[in-house]
């Protein structure tokens, strides 16, 4: 399997529960598997057992309007983490989107500002300890990005990324700098959830703190969250740029109907079959959904009957398009009191260190 | 001669004063031949026959403290071209200099507003009309640097300088950005007066604006003006690393006269052939910096004896002697004034374009 080549080639390392503080341990991040993996598992421990303090940092690419559920995952780890850290950031990868996807800085800012920003608050992001920003409006970046041009070389880069490019080198700086931000301001150990596909960021990110003679920079962590899978084809990742492939957050309910029908099931391929041998969880798109927006005290009954067989695909594919009814609508109605809010600019938008500063009353 | 084979290789064209407006054939760097050549020759005629509008702009590199007379010549480029040109601007290039000679940010600061700034003001820049900013504080530079990163190739890199890091590509898509930074608030024509080693800048900065697609930027000149030799070698140029090589503006009386008795000389290798040949003006060091700072009325009358041969090489020193002693006299006067203004911040520095459209009043 390619997540446990990637695993091993690259030295990822399984995330055992037990390094998380007990009260932390049987929230639905880590009781529903949505972890998998982490580099700095050794930082990890240190935080969690010795209590060192820590800033949790993620980024949003505004390269498209929508946001789908895959994004969900993301913003569950930040909640995670959220309340026992020192500073909660997401930044908004403007730079990267311009560079690798050519949105432009207007088009990322809409974006932003209108759908992504208030989505995140409204899946639960602390909107009093959260700090915002985009990175062309971050000066201070800058400083820190030079200083990652000195120590990181060319043939790196190319080991790193492959077939490499000057919009793929600066678009890698920012993303390293956009890690260590936080500590221009306060001396803290960072721990970046983000996808699998995020890694290679995190490994020139701890090569670098490493090198730097400029700075003081403590180690980072990286926490690797799963993906959805493509609502069609489990063996892909649901994306944005395959609207088949996604269910979007507002989604309107005729729609989210059509794609869960033809959603891919685990199912068996008989109604013999399924009673007999059950569903197969491991490729059950449905199942995979309500993993992560499932709340209710159903959800472990009803997984139970469908993977024994005495639930059938179509019941249970029933269920999950009801339950992701029940979540969209709870989800509309805080986005809209959200969007209101960053229009307002009743959120934490930063501009650098010195308004980070001001945030943390430095 | 490495100048011209530099000028038929890369299609640098000599400079025609007929190019200029007759108001501005008789002023110092032109009779005194201190502009050596341009890029962009058709440009700078429709741009001075049709009245095409301009800014002028040129960059400080913060990376030592004290400032030699060879640093006159962009300035003196720059006062040439003040009064007709809608914006003048000045970057210091701190990005750059951290990146490519280890000068701390917090240094590049310091020498900018201590030193570099006041003595441009002081060797007569317009206070009024000329803005100022650092580049690790223009927040709008990555809007251009990161459309730049996207048009121009590694290899198109590699191809101007050769062998290539990633801080040397980091330095030249930030040099390009500030040619054209002023674009981003005014559609204007720009005139970069630089020394002739920043060709392959300008070189790049034109290819680029061919390229952009997310810019609609105008194309831009280059004008590149004399270096002073090293007081010692002619073949070198005057340089800041090399202190034997330079006099430092504040420089003291004694150190002054010793240098200028040391000073290469073009005069004849004895007194007969002196007086018979007269002196090589090509090679001479004090005449080529009295060339630069001589305003008086006696300068060609002493140059003509000297070249005759009727003045000797000592009393043509003992006269750069004195008039370099005068000229550092009434620039101390100045750069103390202007030392308390930026001290207060009593001059335009800028920190993107809204500031820019500010002194605009756009």
């Amino acid at each position: 399997m390619e997540k446990e080549r990637l695993f091993k080639e690259f030295g990822i390392e399984p995330l055992d529960e037990k390094i998380f503080p007990i009260q932390k341990r049987n929230e639905l991040l880590l009781k529903r598997k949505l972890f998998i993996g982490c580099r700095g598992k050794d930082l990890l421990k240190r935080i969690f057992q010795d209590g060192e303090k820590f800033y949790v940092l993620t980024g949003i690419m505004p390269s498209y309007e929508k946001i789908h559920l895959g994004t969900f995952l993301i913003i569950e780890a930040m909640k995670f983490f959220q309340d026992i850290s020192e500073i909660n950031v997401v930044l908004v990868a403007d730079v990267e989107s311009f560079l690798t996807r050519d949105v432009t800085y207007e088009e990322a800012r809409k974006y932003a500002l209108e759908q992504h920003i208030p989505a995140y608050l409204a899946l639960g992001l602390n909107v009093d300890r959260t700090i915002f920003y985009f990175q062309s409006e971050n000066k201070d970046l800058i400083k820190i990005a030079s200083d990652v041009a000195r120590e990181i070389s060319l043939s790196t880069f190319r080991g790193v990324y492959g077939d490499l490019s000057v919009e793929r080198i600066l678009a890698s700086i920012y993303q390293i700098a956009d890690i260590l931000f936080p500590q221009l301001v306060k001396p803290l150990h960072g721990i970046i959830p983000v996808g699998l596909d995020q890694d290679p960021h995190l490994r020139l990110t701890r090569d670098y703190i490493r090198k730097t003679k400029t700075f003081n920079f403590k180690e980072v962590a990286g926490i690797y969250v799963d993906a959805l899978p493509d609502l069609v084809d489990p063996k892909e990742k649901m994306s944005k740029s395959r609207p088949t492939s996604a269910i979007f957050l507002l989604e309107d309910e005729k729609s989210i109907g059509r794609k869960i029908k033809k959603a891919f099931s685990g199912g068996g391929a008989t109604l013999e079959e399924h009673r007999k041998k059950g569903a197969n969880l491991e490729v059950d798109v449905c199942y995979k959904i309500l993993r992560v927006i499932d709340r209710s005290k159903e959800f472990e009954k009803v997984v139970e009957e469908y993977k024994s067989g005495r639930m059938l695909s179509g019941e249970f594919k029933q269920y999950t398009f009801q339950t992701l009814l029940n979540f969209m609508k709870d989800f509309k109605e805080k986005f809209l009191y959200f969007q209101d809010l960053v229009k307002r600019r009743e959120i934490n938008l930063i501009k650098g260190s010195d308004d980070l500063k001001v945030f943390l009353k430095i």
